[in-house]
């Protein structure tokens, strides 16, 4: 029995113990004239979770740096100046081995994503497919919720699904929670064969129930409400493994997932995390609006997830 | 120039305002075991907003006003036990000018719109499309957003979306909101062609651009973080009329919005209000897990709008 981690500060301490027994694990970070991301990897050098590496125009780099009285001169930096050449060179230093893990700093995801999925073989995993995923605790809630697919997968099918779902369970395992409860978010629970969503939601929970999703307790349709308050369930009269206690949220559109992410951490002040999965090495990839917190939060989850 | 409304309680004393200048309307709720609505009703006709009628199973309203303590003895109860035909019954008192608001009580909403659609040919308004409007004061905010569509149009195209963006345009102008900003969320603010939203968005604001959609600033795609938050937008580079201060936030599917008014009242602990617009009088449709409070912002927001 794994015990679940409590909180995000729990989950830092974790990563430091962890982070103590090796070798620290080396940090790319594409496009490093990003002040949130450069103070997340202070913190996370002071902590001794990782060796942190700039990839990136290294003049605007010192400039942000001493705009935002960052000290940077431990760290070493690689210059590129062009951002789609600083996240393909940050990624195949990934892919190549010569460091560990790769971040975004200020570059869009999709340009990101397109450096790291095309520039870097290395860095595939088999065939497994990568997916983001948002891990918020909200104050409200006073636990952890993560939520998937809002950053990578844009329109996933009914094969897709499983995959994201999957991944998930990876990252909930490194929280401590074992048999993680999925809600398939739609707009209702009633299935309607008129909605597509709702549909899917039926389809993925009836595999879940015939053992082709492993390790978690998977239900679908259910609205956000149902999914997360024990009370719209009873008020509603769903019922189930996960109807009120769901820990993954699983959406059929990035719009979805996207906006539910940026909503829990703007209307919920939760603190935060984001991952992408499925690659060789977690890659670490949190909005570029949210704070150093939610980035130094992201490398604990990305050093725990870390295959040596 | 119109005054802004500063909040709920400042837009229920204006429809207190409104309310005794005429005979109080008449309101007929649908399905009346509920006991956030048969309690928002009390609270509503205690501020001479409106005169309750109950519609539905007779013993079971009186089941649930005595076990939630709901003095329920002044109000009239029109007897029809199966929900479809009392949703039915209760539009149709408002078709044939019986009563003058409809309210959704304990009935799920597809059920309830279907009732109201099909049963009531006399709620149709010449041929204006129907969309749902969420209306939220989120407290980190302090202002007025407006969610739309997450209840009615499940799969809106760009023909329908000027249709919905006019109906919000409308309840804006209640708000006292001149010239609401739109903002047509994605999960990005550059213009992907592989992005189906994405290209929506462009078209839309592009429609607007050329005087198609009247009353308005819009612009997209924006992701929630940019429509809403003037660092994000800074910190992303992204100009405008609507970055950083969107007053509606308009989604491209109904599970996007449906997830994000949930997600915003969940969350957010947002005060909110919800209604469907378009018909020949607002119909007033705040989720079923949704507070007292919600349903008595919605019922002073229709009397505003309500024509007489």
């Amino acid at each position: 029995m794994v015990n679940r981690i409590k909180d995000f500060d729990e989950l830092c301490l974790k990563a430091v113990e962890k982070a103590k027994q090796h070798e620290p694990l080396k940090l790319a970070l594409a496009c490093a004239d990003d002040p949130y991301g450069l103070s997340a990897l202070c913190k996370a050098a002071d902590m001794k979770l990782i060796v942190p590496i700039l990839v990136g125009d290294t003049a605007e780099i010192e400039r942000i740096a001493s705009e935002h009285n960052i000290d940077i001169s431990p760290f070493e930096i690689v210059e590129e100046k062009q951002p789609h050449r600083a996240a393909a060179e940050a990624a195949n230093m990934v892919a190549s081995g010569q460091v560990e893990l790769l971040m975004k700093g200020k570059v869009g995801a999709i340009e990101f994503l397109q450096a790291a999925l095309h520039s870097s073989v290395g860095l595939k995993k088999d065939k497994r497919l990568w997916s983001h995923i948002g891990i918020y605790w909200p104050q409200w809630l006073s636990r952890f919720i993560m939520i998937t697919d809002g950053g990578v997968v844009i329109d996933p099918d009914l094969e897709t699904i499983p995959h994201i779902i999957s991944n998930a369970v990876q990252v909930a395992g490194v929280l401590g929670i074992e048999q993680p409860r999925v809600a398939l978010l739609a707009a209702v629970e009633t299935v309607y064969p008129s909605m597509p969503v709702a549909m899917g939601g039926a389809v993925i929970s009836k595999m879940a129930d015939r053992g082709q999703i492993k390790n978690a307790l998977v239900d679908g349709p259910l609205s956000l409400d149902v999914a997360l308050s024990p009370d719209a369930a009873r008020e509603k009269k769903v019922t189930g493994d996960v109807a009120g206690r769901a820990d993954i949220l699983v959406v059929n559109k990035i719009e979805v997932g996207n906006t539910l992410c940026k909503s829990v951490f703007i209307f919920g002040r939760a603190r935060s995390a984001g991952l992408v999965v499925g690659a060789r090495q977690p890659i670490i990839m949190s909005s570029r609006s949210e704070s150093a917190d939610a980035k130094v939060n992201s490398i604990a989850l990305a050093v725990l997830l870390a295959e040596r």
